[in-house]
């Protein structure tokens, strides 16, 4: 009999807190959205009292998403704790998770309390929580670099003091899976009560163990794994969901353990949260890198086209990789095309299908043949849930390596008005930012800009990524042409039309 | 007493034959020469069979490097052998590296021999190639997945026809750490001469679990482990060097084992790696990523400040991250420049300072403060080595959302010649790789295109990587300016010219 697993996302929360992958509202909910359709546990959705966006996107998932339990993450005083409450309290499972360091080294530098004082806020700010929430969950933050005996009396006071989770975090990606796995029987023998809680881990991958000390304390008897899509987090990241299920998938006889997740909805949501923060997996990213399944040497091919578990211990659609080659081109009908949408797993409406074939058509007739990945660009990069304030009429550049370089930009305002500016830059784009900050008039810093293209080919489509900040906050934004210039460009509008529409409709 | 553990490195072997990672001649050498300044105990340069580049690098590799045993895989054919050997005899420390599939799915499939034709295959020509060379490591291929009886009695039979390493390879990325570690004890126990041979392992990521496996079946008694630097390889990749060995370091009171690596040649490496791939780590890999030291919340950061080692199991120093922040601008000097340039690990003659600094310079006036990373781009971005067949002179682009894109590049030749080609293109970058082209007249594809900022901020500078192919071989080039259409035009001309450099000088 396999044992039930349960998946503790936090994505969210300690993926989107790691530099680069913040996220806007309409982001997030479309990550959670996808987690829920993956089949996760829990959600934890973020760490309301952090900021008003951090509130609001809790919040806005509480109250959108059915099928999971959602979380906010709670430092162990009262006013974390309402303000967790008063995000989740909406959604069909609640849960605060409260957290409070355990580690002499927390304790003494971070939290300058005694291990006495630490034992009494935890149990006490537990029982405050649970007087409100039904489902409590308490971490003991740097668990991995903890006395023993400290634990075990602390996971006895907070189960006792009623909560339902209790979380062993390696806060700082210290553990070996060996002592991990010891720490964990450890808890199992000396806490009287422990049967009344599940026990959790959530590791952090600094030495690259993240996974394997994940799953060495799930076969010691923790029940509960947090993790994250694309193992994003702090500093060197949280263990890898998409590993950590595809291990139990593939070894199951020797895990014995099962989980919710649905394996061929991996994929997919790996790629919505790169779409959400533009922060790519490196190609070699096991389960969702782009080469996680390319066989490269000749020798390897050769052995996967005589069996393909010569060298292959997954398929690429046990885990929803999109394996079909059928090319579509400048000839290929409206059927066909919606097809392929549905088969990438994008299930759109008539009038986005419509707006999407009209640019599948000018993209097949710059590029001879069009692939799934130019299709998904094309969904990704209309990004039609957020108000454009500001769409795109035509820009005309003039530039080189000894002139100066101009850019002249027209865009269309929400109103239907033209605005158009010209201004000078360092190189073309440079020049089209500086035109659009012209036209849109707030004040902006440009954080990050990236650009790579889609496919081979001097025909390929650009896909442009642009982060931008304002006030201390982040906002992305995506293009995708065949001109790699209007790629750029269209990323910084739909940056800014985000920034805009989260500051306006959503501040709080 | 720690154990010492042999670092076989084979970023060069089974990284380079990874999707995208292809190396020319002279980033091969440069790889080589950064993995004996780190301290690597083998270098596997290449497979000196699978084409001529391959048999030049290795053994220009095997010429070159003499700090470390230099080795070439073969498979177990004498041609490959001769081959192997030919490429590394000139080496201080040559080896060759033999394989043979040894799971019940690879002999059946791939080789299609029994086990008993396979056993006699191995131990002939392990035989064959002790002849020539008095270093000789042989590999189990898909090891994790053979029978052990078998694995026990073809070890026996290697090991006296003269092997002196012994690798067992988790080819496919499915062992799991506590059944690998059992397999490694069962060799230990099981294989009566198994005290005149090195038992090394190769572990590959497809489950996450490369490094916790490596490090297992250390545990275990593999005094050999097979790595790459950032874990490139096939597939999902390789064991991580840079983790492997900083967990030994690290947890050195639990793994009692030690290496012969500087650790704070690791970064340096590792970006030498990035620079001649153009494959960037995700920025949380683990060790070498942009945020493996980065701490973005504000509660991490309020430990750190307290106590840096609340939230940090080492230090980037111990890496060599370069953690100076002294900022460098317009009014800043040759000898701040010089000592900048040092500090970061670039040593250069006078010749090259004086033209770096000229481009230090030229940036200063153009940004307002110059940093770290801006510094190491202009380094790498100019690379000296790879003689110019051609130099950009300028270009002056035309383009827009609604007019055809124009672009006139004028180029010089090395024979003082100024060359000029208009060309139309979908975009600028498109129509100034057109006008090259033109100049060129050589029929090459384009295969990929980045781009991405160095820095943040309007000013940052554009670092672009280009990756052409003709005649089935890659050529990178690499490209900064803070005009990131320039960037473009001169990563397509270094990758221009590095073709030409690979095929006319070292064709064979």
């Amino acid at each position: 009999m396999a044992r039930r697993i349960r998946i503790f996302d936090t994505t969210l929360r300690d993926g989107e807190q790691s530099p680069g992958c913040s996220m806007n509202l309409h982001d997030k909910l479309a990550v959670a959205e996808q987690l829920e359709k993956l089949g996760v546990d829990i959600i934890e959705a973020g760490f309301a009292i952090s900021s008003p966006g951090d509130f609001q996107a809790v919040q806005a998932i509480a109250r959108t998403v059915k099928n999971c339990t959602v979380a906010s993450l709670a430092r162990s005083l009262e006013k974390d704790i309402d303000c967790a409450w008063n995000a989740v309290k909406d959604a069909a499972n609640p849960r605060i998770h409260l957290f409070l360091a355990t580690s002499p080294i927390h304790m003494e530098y971070k939290l300058r309390k005694t291990p006495d004082e630490v034992y009494e806020q935890a149990v006490k700010m537990v029982k405050y929580a649970r007087n409100l929430c039904g489902d409590i969950e308490f971490s003991c933050e740097d668990a991995s670099r903890s006395d023993p005996a400290f634990l075990y009396r602390i996971l006895e006071g907070v189960i006792a003091a009623g909560a339902s989770t209790v979380n062993i975090p390696d806060t700082v990606g210290y553990a070996v899976p060996d002592e991990f796995s010891q720490m964990i029987k450890g808890i199992k023998n000396n806490v009287p009560n422990i049967d009344k809680a599940v026990i959790s881990v959530h590791c952090h991958n600094d030495l690259g163990l993240a996974v394997a000390n994940s799953l060495a304390a799930a076969m010691a008897g923790a029940d509960q794994i947090e993790c994250t899509l694309n193992g994003i987090g702090e500093r060197a990241g949280n263990a890898a969901l998409e590993e950590i299920v595809m291990n139990m998938y593939t070894r199951q006889e020797f895990y014995q353990m099962t989980t919710g997740i649905n394996t061929n909805q991996i994929y997919p949501a790996s790629r919505r949260l790169i779409q959400a923060t533009g922060v790519k997996c490196q190609p070699n990213k096991a389960v969702v890198g782009e080469n996680a399944f390319a066989h490269e040497s000749g020798i390897h091919q050769h052995g996967v086209l005589a069996n393909r578990a010569t060298y292959e211990v997954m398929t690429p659609e046990s885990v929803g990789v999109p394996h079909n080659k059928m090319v579509l081109g400048k000839h290929s009908g409206r059927h066909a095309f919606e097809e392929r949408l549905f088969y990438l797993g994008y299930h759109v409406d008539e009038e986005k299908l419509n707006a999407l074939f009209e640019e599948f058509k000018v993209l097949a007739d710059k590029k001879k043949t069009v692939s799934d990945k130019d299709i998904e660009a094309l969904v990704t990069g209309t990004r039609g849930i957020i108000p454009e304030t500001y769409t795109l009429d035509r820009f005309v550049i003039n530039s080189g390596s000894s002139i100066t370089s101009t850019s002249a930009v027209r865009l269309i305002s929400k109103d239907g008005i033209a605005l158009e500016k010209v201004a000078i830059g360092d190189g073309p784009i440079d020049a089209s930012f500086n035109a659009i900050d012209k036209i849109v008039r707030m004040d902006t810093t440009l954080e990050d800009f990236t650009l790579s293209t889609v496919d081979g080919g001097t025909d390929a489509q650009g896909e442009a990524y642009v982060r931008i900040s304002r006030d201390g906050r982040s906002y992305n934004g995506m293009g995708v042409s065949t001109d790699i210039v209007e790629a750029g460009v269209k990323a910084y509008i739909s940056a800014i039309n985000a920034m805009i529409y989260e500051t306006t409709n959503h501040n709080s």
